[in-house]
């Protein structure tokens, strides 16, 4: 899943038609580009067309207006949904933080690594705490915090922020914040929160009371994109991990905490590699 | 886990307080016997006290009914609530099975591998195809039907049939009917179900439908004891697995019908084996 | 995963080369077929193009000889390998079963259920009970033992049942004997075998006895081809589960038993669905 | 698994007899401690007697000197071989770190966190670049690299420090670096590695690219305690994830450094917690 130098990447999803994979792969053929990944499923129950496609664009004879041209020319009859983006335009990232910076380490981590395909821009909190994990990572931060109980005003220089640096997606670092539903739908289908369960198991607060209360055998974690409805959005990934009696809250909370940790991140890195395609309130991941 | 020959198994809980494992562990070695596995646990929120002993009857002096006497004289002052339990009797167990026959095929398969710390003294079912799964194995099969919508008559039936055959455990392996709350309530702690999907996600009918729908990455199976609200009872054991948009509503379906088996199967050991103890609407398992 | 009805599905490997998806595709697509599913990658390191097929054959212009031909003509210029199958043809399975049936009893009820795209034409087995799993499932059998030592005779016996069935795919259930090198020659790539540990730890025998006295918290189950090397040949598919110290040799034994089931019936399953190439040692799962 | 306030935790192993387990509890009883948690098991195979013990300080009306030597002359008689510690006399902890920090940045992460039953009092280092993460976590660094091949020089150095600050626990966080048989020696049983494969599968170099290139569809990580054999070591914990050919090796790695992150903390906090006991080359885990 590495990603390979100078490449592009296309999601479609639409009605399925019979000549859509060489209708797209003739495309790319025919203007000069190797295809090193395809991945199409047509959905038996939805009759759904879904389809992602990797090429090399060493060779590929199109510029990047000419691309986009004749791809919507393509769509048309089609009435494909597309979305195309090239390896050397890395997304740029913003992350929300809150206090507890566990996931954020990780996402900092990753980026150090050279693990994520995009690049952490700026990372946005309401503590001063957080500034020094960004400077120690050497990522900008800024803190804005609600004001005299004025929230779209702090919303407003968040918005402000993420237009002048370009983000293209927002990530939800434990943040605690509800966002309004304007800022939420600005943002959706790139904006994604961890949500501290196994949804739809135990939506909104205190997760792992409710789950030590109910006696489950297994915790979870979910990763999702946000929309205007809490915990609701159309899940990316989710995992799990074994729990006891043994275990009191503090224990589920630090299993917790490591399972969120690894579901953020790996849902932040199907979405910036492009293998997330989201259809109605589900996503299809090209995994 | 294996059993060893011979040995009784204790289960115990009550309100902490000091000198319980002493007090335990003293009245199995005063009278002879070994301790083959003890596993304590005192809960710090619920302040509980939860026990697990296992020992070694060869070698102890005093018989049952001595030692039933003992156990109660020794409980009085601590306001033990206790189980007490002999390897050489098995638990009796009865299945009610309805037409899919994989839940019971592997109950039965167990029990032929010697692999169930019990006997499966009877099937029920309300499918006649079920004779012959039952035949197969040399397990006694009974066909009760529901008659001109007279449930009460056929449950009636059923319950003369576990007394008369001694049952301990009653296990629903895809039965799909309702029980009255009457047998629910006789049979409380003492009848396990199998849901397919991971509670208390997708309560109900139709969970693959819905884990479809919401685009779970991850479906479950749960095996807890019936209580008179749907799906809400005491959990024993969980499973899940990975999905993906390629799975279609059938192949939930089939996947689902390999977590089912499993976790079924692991619950209904866990019982016999005497390694799951209710307190109020959760089990703690000793595994 | 489900199978579709009339369908066709396509193996394929070679070097990769710019063109091979769009060949492929208009192949499909000029003779009237529609693709359900297309999995394509092209593998940096090894050079390596593959990629799995499947259409909609309601339409599809060409009969099956012309197809061959066609494909045949089309696989020249690229070097390919390819393997083609239809929905409408259920590859013939042949199970050799020991004296242990757990893993056998699972393929037959799988068969009854319909989960397999496949047909069980028939169990082989040196153990004379195994004949009465096979008459409650409907499968026949044959009994074939080693007379005075002599295996060439019994393996001889073996050969002509497979080619009068018109097996295409062997799968040892447990069968405990070694096969001779041409046999396991003659069905290179068409014969799967359970090995009850994590390969390639524990290669050989008693593998849980190996597991318990080396400490690992993990074992594990492994399916693949047979090759002349023992327990050496290509993976199709691995499983593990968690262990710890309270479990003896045979409660890994047991566990193990679970293991071998779900992974071998997963190897299968993945076979006749066609999703599985081999590649020199390994295989390519396309899942 | 939170440890309380004020507890001491006894670790035993011996040949097994009866009495043991009063023997211990009435020792803790007597002298007014409470027990929280008992877990103990007897090896019908090995016929070893394994338990850990943890009992609330408060009230216990000997003092440590006064509980050893009542301990010492009760394991006399038993043969009995323990460790006893308080949770008010924190272990010390040394990390050894390479130039690769991904599992040093999570113990660490896991000290800030308060989530470690310890204290990481410094880490060493032959990569100057890892001075910046310890000043970051406000934890003590020394540079130690070999001059000249003078391996012997640095160690002794390393020595010096080791006794210098009291540490009781080395773990070696990729630390890349071949320790001498006397190092190994001295710390037998207290120094803890992380190995990048599923042992015994893949000991040795390169883990990920043998994985590769046997196809396996699991990879695995290994926490172990250093002996003087390679790899050999007691397992503590593993853990294991799905890889697909679409994992290039540098995925294989990627998705190895999550596994060895969790598996190393894990291991670092069983043992921490006083939870692992060694008996010959395996451990025991109370979890």
């Amino acid at each position: 899943m590495m990603e390979r130098a100078d490449t592009a990447t296309l999601l479609v999803s639409c009605r399925d038609r019979t000549g859509l994979v060489v209708a797209l792969s003739d495309f790319i053929f025919r203007n000069g580009g190797n295809i090193l990944d395809a991945d199409q499923h047509s959905e038996a129950e939805s009759g759904l067309f879904l389809m992602r496609l990797v090429w090399d664009m060493r060779g590929f004879k199109l510029d990047r207006t000419a691309t986009h041209k004749a791809l919507t020319e393509l769509a048309l009859p089609f009435e494909l949904t597309w979305q195309l983006s090239y390896s050397d335009r890395k997304p740029r990232v913003a992350v929300f933080s809150g206090r507890t910076h566990h996931c954020l380490y990780d996402l900092l981590l990753n980026r150090q690594l050279g693990d994520l395909q995009g690049d952490i821009a700026m990372v946005i909190s309401n503590h001063p705490e957080t500034a020094d994990v960004c400077s120690h990572f050497g990522v900008p931060f800024t803190l804005i915090t609600v004001e005299n109980g004025d929230k779209a005003k702090a919303e407003a220089k968040q918005k402000a922020l993420l237009a002048e640096l370009g983000i293209d997606l927002v990530v939800l670092a434990r943040y605690m914040q509800i966002l309004s539903p304007q800022f939420v739908s600005d943002w959706l289908g790139r904006m994604i929160n961890i949500h501290h369960s196994f949804l739809p198991a135990f939506v909104g607060a205190k997760p792992y009371h409710q789950a030590k209360e109910r006696g489950v055998k297994i915790i979870g974690a979910t990763a999702h994109y946000v929309t205007s409805e809490l915990d609701q959005g159309p899940i990316i990934d989710q995992d799990v991990c074994r729990v006891s009696h043994r275990d009191e809250v503090e224990d589920l909370v630090r299993k917790g905490r490591d399972l969120e940790r690894q579901v953020l991140i790996r849902a932040v890195r199907l979405h910036l590699e492009r293998r997330v395609l989201v259809s109605g309130n589900r996503t299809i991941v090209f995994s």
